[in-house]
C-alpha cells in the first residue's frame, strides 16, 4: 500500500486584528502536535462584535497533513 | 419567556481597503442604529473593480444581535 | 466612515401571473417604507397548486438597498 | 397592487429543554412586534455545553409574516 | 500565541427516544475523553426503522472544544 | 442481478406536539403501502404558526425501502 | 393517527415558450393520475438550445399533494 | 399539451465491486417497472466498511425517464 | 480519442423586460463566437431597481457546447 | 507581478466505459490547446441510458492550469 | 447510557489507478489504528494531472466507527 | 440585441502575504487579456503551509467582464 493518504481535521482560529493572522494561529498551534501540515481551507468566517467594533475574528478551516502513523 | 431570543439582519459592509475594513464599515454602521450586537458570519466576498485593481470590497454579512423590544 | 454600506431584506411576492410579476409585486411593496432599493435576488420560486393549475407564484427574494439612518 | 407580499425575519431561539421549545421562545417574542406571523423554517440546530452536558439550545428560523404597511 | 484555538470533531449520537436524547448522548460520550466541550452544530437527522416506526434517531453533529495540548 | 436496489421517496409529516411526532406520522402513514422501509432523513424542519404559537410541524423526509417489484 | 402526511414528487416540465409555461405542462401532466396537487417548487431552469436560440425551456419542480392511500 | 413531461426517481444501487456496477444495478432494477429511462445523475457515493476493506459501494442517484399515463 | 467532450461557460445575460429575454441575450451572444452550444442551465436570477420597479433582469447562467478545436 | 495565477475551465467528459474514462477523455481533449494543466475537480457524474443499460457516462469537471499568456 | 455513537474523520485516499482504489487506501490506511470502521461517504473527487494525463486521483471521504474508549 | 451581456471565467490568485494580495494578483493578471473587467466574487479560500507557517494563500474567483466581440 503505497498510496499517499492525507487526514483532515477542522479547527476553528481566532484573532483581534485580522483573518490572515487567525488562520495563522490555527495552523501554528495545530503545527505542535502534528507533523507535515499541507493545506488549509477556509470554511468560515465569523467573530464576536463588542461595543459596535469587531472584538475577535473566528476562521473556521480544515487543515490536511500527511497521515502518519503516529498521528490519529 | 426567560429564554433570549436572538435577531440577525444581513448587510454589506464596503471598503476600498481590505475585507476587515469592509466587516468593520458595517458593523460600525449598524451599531447607530441596533444595541447589544453580538456576532457576525461573513456570507460572501465580493468587489468592484476599476481599471484592472479592485476599486472597492463588497462583504455581505449577517449580524446578530440581543432581541430588544425597542428594535423590530 | 465613509464607506458605503447596503441591508438586505428578504420578501415573497405573489402572482397569478408569472415570476417577473411575483418579484414586482415585492418591489412595489417594499419601496413604499424603503428608499434606494437597488437590486434584488431570487433565492426560491414556489407556487401553490389548485385545480391541476398553478394558482399563485410565490417568487423568494433577497432586496438590498442603501443603508440609510432612517431605515431599521 | 393587489397581490400578497410577505416578509421574512431570521431569529435565533433558546431553550434549556428542547429544540421545540426554542422554536416556540423565537416566535412569541417576534409576536409581540409583528402580526401575522404565518410560517417558520428552522435553518440551523447549534447549542452551548456546559459540564458536558447540553446548556441550551439555539435554534435558527426564518419566520414570514404578511407584510403589512407598519411593519419594516 | 495567545489567541485561543478551537478543534470541531464529528460525531454521531443515537437514540430509541428523541433528537435531543440522540445530541446528549454524543455529547456525553465525548466528555469522557475530551475537557472544555463548548459547542455542537446539528448537520443531519437520520434514523432506522424498524416495523414502520421509528427504531432508532441517528443526529450528525460537530463538536467544538478548546484546542488544548493534550488532545489531538 | 443480485446487488440490493433501494428506493428513496420524499414525504412530508406533521403534527402539533413535535418533531419526533411529525417523523412519526410520516413513516407510520407510508407503512401502509411499502414495505421493507429501512431508514428516513430529515430534508426540512418547518411549520405554520397561528396566533404566535406553534400551530403544527411539518418535517420533510426522505425514506428509503427495499425495491421490491411491487412497489414503484 | 390523523396528522396530515403529504407525498413529493420529482418531475421536469418542458416548453417552448417560457418558464411558466413548462411549469404548467408539468402540473397538468401530474394532475392526471394524481389528485390533491397542493404545491410546487422550481429546482432547476435548463434547456436546449438549437441554431444560436433557445428551442425548449426544461423546468425541474417538487410537487407536494396529499398522501391518499390510492397514490404511492 | 404536447409538452414532453419527464418524472425523477431516486434510487441507491449497491456493488461489492464498483461504482459503476452499483450505478448499472439499480438502473436495471429500475427498467423491470419503468419504460424509457432516459438519464441519471449521481447524487451520493456511499459504502459499508467490513474488517478494513470496502463491503459493497452505496451509490445515490435520480433517474429520469418519460412521463407516460402508465407509470405514476 | 473519440469520446465526445464539452465545454461549458458561464454567461449573464441582461433584459428590462423578461427573464426569458435575458436568457436569450446571452445565447445570441453567445452564439455569435461559439459554434454548436448545445444547453444551458440557470445559476441565477438577480436585477437591478430603478424608482421602485425592476429596471433590469440579470440571469446568470452556464451555457454547453460541442469542444471543438477552434474554440478554446 | 510574481505571484502565480491559476485559470480554471469547466469540461464535460464522456465514456460509455467508466467514469475514469470519462475522466481521461475530457482532460486529453484540454491537453490539445491548453498548456500546464495541473488538476481536476469532479462537479457531477450524469449519464444517458439506453435500453435499461447505461449508454454513456458524463463527468463535469473544472480543470485548472498555469496561465499563461497564450492561454485566454 | 447505552446509545451507540460513532466519530467521523475526514480522508483523502489517493492512487494513480481509479477512484475505488483512491478509496481503498484511505480505508486500508484507517484501519490500521482505528477499529470498526463501518462505513464512507465520499466528499470529494479531485486529482493531479501530468502531461495531458491523469497523475494521481485524491478521493476526499468521511469515515465512520463506533466511538469506542481507545479511539479519540 | 442591445442588452448587455456578461462573462464569468474563474481564476485562482495566489499571495504569500494575504488575501487582499491574492485577490488582486488574480486581477491584474487577468486584466492583461480580458478588457473591461467589472466585479469579482471569491469562491474559495485555501493555501499552501510550509513548516508551520502559511506558505501561499490560493483565493478562488469568479470574474465578470463585459461580453466584446475580441474576448471568447
Amino acid at each position: 500500500m503505497e498510496n499517499s493518504v492525507y487526514k483532515v481535521v477542522e479547527l476553528i482560529g481566532t484573532s483581534p486584528d485580522s483573518i490572515e493572522d487567525a488562520i495563522g494561529s490555527a495552523i501554528q498551534r495545530a503545527g505542535l502536535t502534528l507533523r507535515n501540515l499541507q493545506w488549509f481551507e477556509v470554511t468560515q468566517i465569523r467573530g464576536r462584535i463588542d461595543k459596535g467594533n469587531v472584538e475577535r475574528y473566528q476562521v473556521g478551516m480544515k487543515v490536511g497533513f500527511t497521515h502518519d502513523r503516529e498521528e490519529q
